[in-house]
């Protein structure tokens, strides 16, 4: 079931057999000169939407969290991110709201690394918020966060070496540009050429120094080798996994 | 151009023409018995996306913010809503991200009554923190800032009162419903049945209150007239709309 | 009662009988070239007060919320504004303190147009802080937040437009300066001379487009046709208005 | 000049020659059982008006910041308080307001002692932000932040003394129960009882404490003895060693 | 017991006993030109921990809260401060930490007289969330929140005055450059000479006219007279204070 | 040189030669049976001075940040920590206080895994701060900002596993319990028993579940094979290590 094209009632009967729900996040920020700035966004909600599709009675997707924390691309045009103070205090949001109808699993399916950080800080910070509560947090039901990086799923991290062998790199990867072209065929770019062809490597710091040292925002990749049926093969893979695992979390 | 779907040299390239985006913001709330918790996000994208197809070098269209203020419906499950205060700080970093990259006019494309005080409200602390910097507003470029509630253009009004001369009521509108069905044709519910058949009107004040008032979620509607046709119609008229105020506000 | 000059045992024996508080909210900022800076305040402090003359034992009036949001009047000197969220943090304080006492109907008779959208948002933020404690809304003792413009009731309404048929305006309005000229006689500016005579109509934007636009701070308006007896009416006919809705509220 | 009842050209012509402002700062809190839960407003805010009344071309008087900090204070009915974070950020907003328009020294005429903590502290979280700022405090005019209890002037202190040599107290004094009645002579209650006579002294902590230890509100007063003549007295002397002192902070 | 060196089964056993804890606070700020940055947090911890020597038994230590509020020391390099608020929020952070344990009553020791109005502030936030809570702080086990200065007991007093007739100072005394002599004997700087000997003394305001008036740092005092001698009779006394107190606080 | 017991003349002259500083970070937080609370901020406090003993004149270390995100050790008494946007807001004080005086380069040497999210989004809170200002990011110095957990060092890791082959574990590890005991020998606690002699390994929530699954505190650890010499060689390798990147960074 998706939620944002669910009814109330829908929501209603979920919750009489479950309590878990999967929240796709992501970021909204350069990919390079051929990925899409929504890509962080997008995959997650691929590959979420997909898992729901193999199992309709099993998954509830929510609303996909699309900006994250993305400050180190500010360098490039068309980023936009939020404070990690503002994205804690959205999660919580999000999180109080579920918890009021009755959700005590959230899981977290994340498509940005640099969403890694506040995601676990924002889970604390909701812990700590019950932690505080006068009344303790023995006496109330559970709540379990739990992320989830698409991209760190055995299954998954092997098909994506046996596709690009080379070039799979750590941003605007080969892999999730494979993923988005998949998912908005009209838009990809195959004429688009790179320079080199594989992107250097290196550590990131701010948005002034990421510029500097990645000058067309990709760090290790070469998304050239990118294409909708990549994107697929590595969309079902990782729907797969997803299943598999919210139905361990949800047990 | 769909910000999330291009690249950063495609920002880059708009930016050398334009100062101008459109950002579609919604709710995730109760739609009543046969309207989706989306659809307060669904239609502004819709109709954003729909008035960037007929002109796409003079419409930018951002990520849409899909998540907005419905603690009034949280009796209701499925509802999302952040605090106010929250919602305040979102905008304010997307708005800080994209004036970073030299955007100056941002158009707000809203989906939900209960949206517009706190986007109001998010214009003034945009706009103070800007006048509490000490060098002063009037030595930086201008930042405008618009809201825009789809339903309040006069051809949109005329459109739906033709369509539904009873029982378009004011929330799980009759036209709002309809534009979610032609968004998303498979999910549409016409089995639904809804007793009374034209739900009571009333004020608004809290969760509880509302859910004691307005036991299935409509307030005054009767959205079983809700149909794909009517939805593609209203799309059509608004789109048109949007665009022709989104090139008045980017001249 | 006022409850700025009542003593607390005053107020103990008010809330034996009844749940409900007046608080008049205000604004300090530029009301054109013949106006106080203080008109917002002044205004429903008037009203409120006179109303509560009526029937002392039916109205308890609280202090004023003297300074609201004004961010668009910062380009002309001595307006002082709150960010909203401060606002938003400063009402919800105020309710939570009498909140404890057992208040339970609060009726915030609002004297500045710009103050609508902070206030319904600090209404939705203070539900939203009792929505998300886990032991649910439902559990407790209800709250009733209430905002009314003064100049919304139909027969202040009919009465401004009888006075002023021509030039009553949008901001610095004929009506609102003679309510003050009616509180503050002696400070009244009958020797203020304006040009042109009604001033010029349009959008409000941020404090720079604003001083721009409006360059002597009215809008559509000319109050040199304002005096203290028009006030004294005006003042006549709110607080009836007022009193007559209290009572209804309270009830 | 009274800046809520001047226009803004009359603060336009002030900044020429000043760059002052005085702030009378007060609590909406229980003040024993003859005492105006609105005392500690009304206090500051009469002595400043009435020096205004000496010299209105050297003293520009804002408008009264009403309610402050008085948590300890509501285990009593009516009392009202601001969590000291909410003051600071509202201190801030008055401040930078204020600092847009030109002023540079700002003097806070405070009528409560659980004021003084946080509004020193405002004043060090106003100046760190300055601080913080990067291109350094140096740089740019300076900024005056002035806090005087109207009750710590020497020659209050002795003619309280003199009226009051037993009785006078530290709540619910007896002088500040007489400036209340000087202002409000309708108000006063001659006829109130009190027992013990002298109330007991004690520390203060949080309101549970308070009222256990206090339970009429008075901390060692004997404000019977409280009358119209002896506030007037106490009000000039005031307003002159306001005045006085304003001058010299002003030069 | 030190806590910071105790295990988690020492504190259980402890608040079998005790609900009792004492946390050194203070501030890394300028101390003059032989003075540590560091003296302000040194000091209460050194007297603290003596004080737990006297009676391990009766004494439990925190960790030291060791960088507070000193914006007015910015202007010399080495000062770190918090803004209020941030002091506010991680002081309340400590003690909701503290009282999930049971704790009931801290006793604060404070080091810094710019500390002293934000620690105030801080017990009257938490004392507020307290008392907004809904359920009422009433039903709850009491929370006993104090300040003590180290400096002002009477026998600290007494014996700093016999020991430094003239130039103890108000800042970078000479006492507290002993203390902290006396705690690290190795980086004492005997060698400093100061001109004038005995610094000015005036009003603090912030940092930029702090380092105008007082350009090396102190306030009138002379610490060319501190050593680590001194501070070991200063230190002794103050630990037998402390214990004495918190001995009666406990009770 | 060590910050917290210099003189702000040393840390001018040092800023003379340098722009780099080092600050340990640690956490308050229960390590088993036989650690002491204290631990985290123990041990990266011992290195960082151990490595300054090495190359007084090349490392500067700040004082160190003692109490960090340990919410999911809530469950045993004595833990105390910030909630994670309490320690982004200190983070950012203690850097923008230390880059008004002209730092550039912070090195944080962390000794908590639970702190490593915060940590990072603190970075990146402070960075979007700077990218947020309206004069960009690219007009002033830089601000490079460096995490390192002290066991991450290979050299380290490779000690430690030579000295437990067995019973390291990742929390109350053998490694840290040693460095504790190194660096404060008589607070040792040789006599204590664990059963099982090796803890549990498994996944950290909350406190709650926390406690449940660790019921003695240890993860995965046998911290009975800690000494006091061990803990030597282990500060002995790790600072060496951190005073060679330390060199690196400020390069």
């Amino acid at each position: 079931m998706l939620l944002p094209v669910s009814t109330w009632p829908d929501i209603e009967a979920w919750l009489k057999k479950s309590r878990t729900i999967v929240i796709p996040i992501g970021s909204m920020e350069q990919h390079g000169p051929n990925g899409f700035i929504g890509t962080d966004a997008i995959c997650p909600e691929v590959i979420a939407h997909q898992a729901e599709r193999l199992a309709p009675d099993e998954m509830l997707v929510g609303p996909t969290f699309a900006v994250g924390c993305a400050q180190h691309h500010l360098g490039f045009p068309g980023t936009i991110t939020l404070r990690p103070s503002t994205m804690i205090a959205a999660m919580a949001d999000w999180t109080e709201s579920l918890m009021r109808h009755g959700f005590e699993r959230i899981y977290w399916l994340n498509g940005h690394g640099g969403n890694v950080a506040t995601i676990d800080a924002a889970f604390a910070e909701i812990h700590a918020h019950r932690s505080f509560d006068p009344r303790g947090a023995d006496n109330r039901p559970g709540l379990s966060l739990k992320r989830r990086n698409w991209w760190d799923f055995v299954s998954v991290m092997n098909l994506c070496n046996q596709l690009y062998p080379t070039g799979h790199g750590s941003h605007a990867t080969a892999s999730e540009v494979s993923v988005t072209y998949h998912a908005y065929p009209d838009r990809a770019r195959p004429e688009v050429q790179m320079s080199p062809k594989i992107a250097p490597t290196g550590t990131i710091s701010d948005a002034v120094s990421y510029r500097r040292d990645f000058p067309d925002g990709r760090i290790g990749s070469d998304p050239t080798q990118s294409n909708a049926d990549d994107g697929a093969r590595i969309v079902a893979v990782a729907a797969e996994a997803v299943l598999e695992e919210v139905r361990r979390f949800a047990a």
